[in-house]
């Protein structure tokens, strides 16, 4: 197994380990977009967001939560964002997956969606029978 | 109450909804990054992720991840990202909770880490104790 998250739920690679359960663990990323920049990765090895098992997302939730919630306290922050990047193209650098959560401050410049698209006439619609077409409970 | 996400959750607002369960409602985004770009969104209404009623974990994520793998499919994308902005400096507009599900292209520009930076010595160690101190599971 050649894969750091995975060396780190071990204990066989060194990490700054916040908080963990059954299903995940919290720790710091070490290239933080700013100090306290946390990921929460599933125990089980999963690539990415569609590979997630599905008795991880409460653990995955609860913890993003709670260290949110830390996060926010200790640095007296305004905002946050949550994500995962999936694949290579959408930023996505260690094949197992990870939620950061990130603080953010005024001014810093991350910006999000830089630019915003507009549906016109039907084509909301047919985006949406599209992608309701493809959806497998 | 003033909020266009409960009125969409009520059926009282229009909305390309792309699915629902007990816990949550997805649908497109009208102002997408890219075609496609939907919002998952708990139906109890919270103003953050903070606010996330823990009950709305699962569906939150199991939706997430179903449209997704729709949204991939019907784009034939080779990435997403899932993400969610909490605070108006974080970027976000609406203010009952939301998860967005983000097609990705090559070369698209969105650039979720500018720049990122490095700890020092014992920072990294310093920055996780005041975390885990704020931590109340």
């Amino acid at each position: 197994m050649n894969c750091i998250f995975c060396q780190i739920i071990q204990k066989e690679a060194p990490a700054e380990i916040l908080y963990e359960t059954d299903h995940v663990l919290a720790m710091l990323d070490i290239r933080p977009i700013h100090f306290g920049h946390a990921l929460v990765v599933p125990k089980l090895h999963c690539n990415d967001f569609l590979a997630v098992p599905g008795e991880s997302f409460h653990d995955l939730m609860r913890v993003s939560q709670l260290i949110a919630r830390a996060v926010v306290r200790t640095y007296g922050l305004e905002g946050f964002n949550v994500f995962s990047n999936n694949g290579r193209i959408a930023g996505q650098s260690v094949f197992h997956f990870h939620m950061h959560v990130v603080p953010r401050y005024p001014g810093d410049a991350i910006r999000f969606a830089p630019m915003l698209k507009s549906y016109t006439g039907q084509t909301m619609a047919e985006h949406g029978e599209r992608i309701r077409g493809n959806i497998q409970p």
